[in-house]
C-alpha cells in the first residue's frame, strides 16, 4: 500500500488563511515565525512522516510488541523493527521539540504550528505517535508545576525526545473516576517521596525506544483528604537520574504486562507496579493535593491532540480509500459507456468526499482552536489571554469528542470502499478501523467529554463562551453574505439556521437543567456532537469564503482552492445537515432515557 | 464474559404480534404450526445457542483457524477446539432443516419460524452460523433450479446438515461485478462439465465440519455470449457422491488460501481453486447460459439472514454492554447521592438504549419481512403471492443494508460503554465490532442494496411497491391515533411526518432521476437509511399499540409490555429524528456529490 502523503496543501491554509496568522507572528517569542518558515518546516516533516514513520505502520500492528518476562522483575516490553531507530531520528532532528520553551532546549515555536507537525506523525503511525503525545503531556505539566531543579534534570531530556513522559492515572477498580484512586506516597526525609500501587492502561510504560521513562503518577498522601482533592503527583523516573543528568539506578517500578488491544498493536499498553521492593522514588510535582489541577494542565493539550489523532486517522484513511477506489475496476458508473473504477461511482464519490470533507472540516477546527493555546499563553494582553483561554476550553471537549468520533466513522467508510478487501488485514484499512475505535475512549470518554461541554462549559458560565462562540460565527456569515457568489450564498442559506438551532439548543439545555438533573447527561452526546458538525461547518464557510475570493482573482487562483469550494460545498449539503437529527433528539430531552426501570435492561 | 441468552420474549412477541400469525398458520403445510411449536421450538433453540454455540465465539476467535498445507494439494483447514462436535450436534438435532421441504427431509417449518432461531445461532456464534446460512442459500437454489435427480443425491444430506454448501462467486479481479466473470466450464460427453478457474471469498469453502462440501459455482461455457448472459451455474462437491448417496472419489477443487481478516476469524474464507488437473466435475444447476438467476434465487434469501446477523451481534453485543454497566461501579450518577454502576449515567442509559431499540426496531423489520417469504411461496391466492413477493423486493435491500448498518453500529457502541476495557480483546466487545464489520459489504455491498433499492425497487415499478408501503404505514398511523392512550399519541406524533417525507422523497428520486442520471446513485444511501430507520418506527409503532392495550388489560399486562413501550417510545424520540438529515441530505442531490473533479480526489 502507499505510503502517507501529508496533505501540506491544507495544512498550509488553514494554518496561513483560517487562523490568525499576523497574530501569531506578532506574538512575544514568535520572532523567527513566518510563512516561509510554516512552508520549510511541514515540508520536512512531511519526509520524515512519509519515508521513515509511516513505512512502519503496517508492519508494527502486524508484528506488534514482544513483552519479555524477566527473573529480576524488570520485564521487558521490545517494540517492531524500526520503530526504535526512527524515534532516535526523530530526536535528532528535533521533531519533538518545536514548541517547548527555549529555556529547555525547545526551538520555542507556535503549539499551532507543532500541530499540523503532530497531525503528519498520527497519520504516518498512530501507534509510534502516541509516544511523543503523551511525552508532550508531560512535559507540560512539569513544565508549569514542577520546581526549577526537577525542570533542570527531566526538561532538556524529555524536550529532546530521548526521554518519553507518561501519564498515570487510571487503576483497576476505576476508570475514569478519579476520587477512588488507591496508589499511595509516602514522604521520606530527603524531601522525596516512595510511590506504591498499581496503575492500568499506561501508554508506552515500558519499551526500549528511548534512554529514560519518565512517569507521572497520580498518588495519596497518608494524610490527604479524601476524594480528589487529596491526590498529589509525583514524577517517577524508570531510571534515577544522577548529577550529570544521565539514567542511573533502576527505580523501583516495573512494567507487569502489556494489553491484548483491537489496534494500536505497536503502542505498549501497560500494567505498571509501582513500590514492590520499598518504594518507587518519586518527585512531587506542584503542591500537595493539587495533583489533578496539574494533570489537567497536561491533560487539556492532551485532549486537543487526541482530537487530532481522529483527524490524522481519518486523513490516512481517506488517502487508502481514495487510491483504491481510483484503481480498482468495477461495473459502468451512470453516464459512461465502459467499466471503470469505482470512483465514478457516485456513491464512491459520497463515500470519499464524507471521509475528505468531515477530514478537512475537523482539521480546520482543530488547528483553530489550538492556535488559541498560543495566543492565551504569550500574548501580552490579559483579556486577550482570557478570551482565548474561554475559546479553548470551550473548543476542547469538541476537539477531542467530535474528531474522535469522526476517526473511526471515516475509517470505517474506508473499509466500506475497499468492499471485500477491505475486510482483509493486508488491504491496510482494516488497521485503521481497529486503532482508531481507542481515539473516543481515552484521554476521557467521548461520554465525559460532553458532560464537561454540558456542564462546565456551557452552563458553568451561564452560556458566554458559547453566546461569544455564536457571535463569530453570526459575523462569519455576514462576512459571506457580502460574497456575491452563488455558491458561497448558498453554504450561506445552509448554514445560518445550525446557528439559530445551537442557540436555541443551549438556552434549553441551560433553562431545562434547572429543573431536570437528567436533561445534561440525556443530551449532552449529541449536544457535543451538533456542536462540532456546526463548528465544522463555520470553518467550512469560513474556507470556502477565503478560497472563492482567492480564485476569483487571476493573480491567486489554484486548483486547491476550486478543490476546497466543491468539498465545502458538500460539508454543507451532506454533513451539516446532521445537526436537524441532533436537535431533534436533544429537544426530546431526557423522559425517555430516564423511563426504562434499571432491572429492565 | 457472560454467555448469549436468546431474547425469546422479544423474538415471541414480534412472531405472534406483528406478524399475520393467523395467515401463517392457515397456510397450506403449516398444518402443524402453532402458537405453542413457536415456544417450544425457540425454548429449544435458545439453550442449545446459549449452551453449546455460544461458549464456542471467544476461544474461536483467539483460536482462530489453522491452514494445513498438504503435499497432493488437498489442502486442509481446521477448525478451532468444539466447533465440529457442535455442528454435529446441530445436525443430529435437525436445527438445520427447520424450514426445507419435507420431500428431502425437510420439517417444513414456516421462514418465519427458521428466522428466529437462525437469529440465535449469529448472535451466539457469527463465525460459526455463516455455515449454515451459506448452506441455506445453496439448497434454496438446489430445490428451486436442480433436476430431480441432483435433488435426491445432494439435498437429503445438505438439508440435514451434514455437508454444507457454498456461494462461488467473486473472482480476484473484480468483486461485485458479475459481467466479467472468467472461470469456465466445459461440457463432458455424460452430461456433466468441467470447471476451471479460481474464486475468492468463499465462506466457509473448506473445513473439518462436515463431510462434504457443494460448492455452487458461477461459470462460462465457451460459447457463452458475453456479460451477465453467459454465466452458469454449477454444482461442484468436494467429494463426488456414488450411488449409494456417499462421498467417493475427490474432486479436482481445492482451497488454496484462507485469508487474514478483521473479524470472524473461525470463518474460513477461502481462495478455491477448479480444475488444476483435468477439470472439476461439476452438474449444471437450471439452465445453461440462466446461472445469474438461480443464483440470486439463493442471493435474496441469503440477504435477508445476512441482514439478520446485524441485528443478532446487536442483540449480543448489547447484553454484554448491559452486563458490564450494571455491574461496573464509577461516578456519582446525577440525582443519586453514592458511586453506583455506570448504568445510572443518563449518557450511559442513552448509549444501551440506542443499542436496544436499534436492535429491536430492526428484528421486528426483518421478522416481518421474512413472513413474506412463507406468503410468497406458498400462499393458495396468486393476487396474495404477488403483494408479498413485491413486499419482499423491496425489503430485502433494507433488511440487509440498513440491519448490517445497525450491526457495527451498535457493537462500537458496545465497546464504548465498556470504557477502556472495550478495546481490551479480553472483553469480547472488540471481537463484534471486529466481526460485524464484514455485514455491510459481504452479499452485496450496502452501496449496491442500496442501489437495488433506489433503481430495480423503486424507480424499476414507478414507486407501486413503495406506495403501498406507505399507504400501510398511513393506516397504522390511523390505528394507533385510535388508541387514546398519551404516549403512543406522542409516537404517533413523531411518526407521521417521517412517512411524508419518505413520500417526498420517494417522489423526488422518480421525477428527478428522468433527467440527473447521477441521482439515485448519488442519493441511494442516504434513501436506503431513511427508510430503514423509518420502516423501524413503524414496527415500533405498530409493537407500541400492541404493548400498550396489552398493558391496559388486567388479564394481559406484563413487564415487557411495559418495557416495549418505553423502547419503542425512546426509538421515536432518539432514534427516528435521524431521518431529518437524511431527507435533507437527500434533498441536496447529486451536485455536490459529482462537483469536485475525479483528479481532485
Amino acid at each position: 500500500m502507499a505510503e502517507y502523503k501529508a496533505p501540506v496543501d491544507d495544512m498550509s491554509f488553514v494554518v496561513n488563511e483560517l487562523l490568525d496568522f499576523d497574530g501569531l507572528e506578532a506574538l512575544p517569542g514568535h520572532e523567527e515565525f513566518s510563512s516561509e518558515l510554516v512552508e520549510a518546516i511541514l515540508d520536512e516533516a512531511s519526509k520524515f512522516a512519509g519515508q521513515v514513520v509511516s513505512p512502519l505502520n503496517w508492519p508494527g500492528d502486524q508484528q506488534g510488541l514482544s513483552f519479555k518476562e524477566a527473573e529480576d522483575g524488570f520485564n521487558e516490553v521490545h517494540t517492531p523493527e524500526g520503530f526504535k531507530e526512527a524515534y532516535r531520528q526523530f530526536a535528532d532532528n528535533g521533531w519533538g521539540s518545536l514548541q517547548f520553551e527555549p529555556d529547555y532546549g525547545g526551538q520555542g515555536l507556535p503549539f499551532a504550528l507543532a500541530i499540523p507537525v503532530q497531525d503528519m506523525w498520527h497519520a504516518a503511525n498512530m501507534a509510534w505517535g502516541l509516544c511523543p503525545l503523551l511525552s508532550q503531556g508531560a512535559i507540560e505539566a512539569i513544565e508549569a508545576n514542577a520546581t526549577e531543579e526537577l525542570k533542570q534534570r527531566f526538561l532538556p531530556k524529555m524536550i529532546a525526545g530521548y526521554w518519553n513522559g507518561t501519564m498515570n492515572l487510571t487503576e483497576p477498580h476505576a476508570g475514569s473516576d478519579m476520587a477512588t484512586l488507591k496508589t499511595r506516597a509516602e514522604r521520606t526525609e530527603d524531601g522525596s517521596y516512595r510511590i506504591f500501587g498499581q496503575k492500568i492502561f499506561i501508554t508506552w510504560g515500558e519499551h526500549d525506544m528511548t534512554e529514560n521513562v519518565i512517569h507521572l503518577v497520580l498518588a495519596r498522601l497518608p494524610d490527604a483528604p479524601p476524594g480528589v482533592k487529596g491526590i498529589s503527583l509525583f514524577l517517577v523516573p524508570k531510571f534515577l537520574v544522577d548529577d550529570d543528568g544521565n539514567p542511573a539506578e533502576r527505580n523501583d517500578c516495573r512494567v507487569l504486562s502489556i494489553e491484548h488491544k483491537i489496534g494500536i498493536h505497536a503502542s505498549p499498553t501497560c500494567v505498571m507496579s509501582y513500590g514492590d521492593n520499598g518504594g518507587a522514588v518519586g518527585y512531587l510535582v506542584g503542591e500537595e493535593n493539587r495533583g489533578l489541577a496539574c494533570m489537567f494542565s497536561m491533560m487539556n493539550n492532551a485532549r486537543l491532540t487526541v482530537g487530532l489523532q481522529g483527524i490524522s486517522i481519518a486523513e490516512r484513511a481517506y488517502q487508502l480509500a481514495r487510491d483504491f477506489a481510483k484503481d480498482r475496476p468495477q461495473g459502468v458508473a451512470p453516464g459512461e459507456s465502459s467499466i471503470g473504477p469505482i470512483i465514478k461511482h457516485p456513491d464512491v464519490r459520497r463515500m470519499l468526499l464524507t471521509m475528505r470533507a468531515l477530514t478537512e472540516a475537523s482539521r480546520a477546527v482543530a488547528y483553530v482552536a489550538c492556535s488559541s493555546v498560543d495566543f492565551r499563553t504569550k500574548h501580552p494582553d490579559p483579556a486577550v489571554r482570557a478570551y482565548h483561554d474561554a475559546r479553548v476550553a470551550l473548543l476542547t471537549p469538541i476537539v477531542k469528542g467530535w474528531s474522535t468520533e469522526i476517526g473511526p466513522e471515516v475509517s470505517s467508510i474506508g473499509v466500506q470502499v475497499h468492499g471485500g478487501m477491505g475486510f482483509v488485514e493486508e488491504s491496510g484499512a482494516g488497521q485503521h478501523y481497529r486503532d482508531s475505535r481507542i481515539l473516543p475512549i481515552y484521554e476521557g470518554t467521548n461520554g465525559i467529554q460532553s458532560m464537561d461541554l454540558a456542564e462546565r462549559k456551557t452552563r458553568g458560565d451561564g452560556g458566554r463562551a458559547m453566546d461569544s462562540l455564536i457571535a463569530e460565527m453570526r459575523e462569519t456569515i455576514n462576512t459571506a453574505r457580502e460574497n456575491d457568489n452563488e455558491r458561497v450564498q448558498n453554504m450561506v442559506d445552509l448554514f445560518a439556521p445550525s446557528v439559530d438551532a445551537l442557540l436555541k439548543v443551549k438556552d434549553d439545555l441551560i433553562a431545562g437543567a434547572e429543573t431536570d438533573v437528567y436533561l445534561p447527561g440525556s443530551i449532552s452526546f449529541n449536544y457535543l456532537m451538533m456542536m462540532g458538525i456546526i463548528c465544522g461547518g463555520w470553518q467550512m464557510l469560513r474556507a470556502a469564503n477565503v478560497a472563492q475570493r482567492k480564485q476569483s482573482d487571476p493573480a491567486t487562483a489554484a486548483p486547491f482552492y476550486a478543490n476546497k469550494l466543491d468539498t465545502a460545498h458538500f460539508y454543507m449539503a451532506n454533513i451539516l445537515p446532521r445537526y436537524l437529527s441532533y436537535a431533534a433528539i436533544i429537544g426530546a430531552g431526557s423522559a425517555t432515557t430516564m423511563a426504562l426501570a434499571e432491572d429492565a435492561f
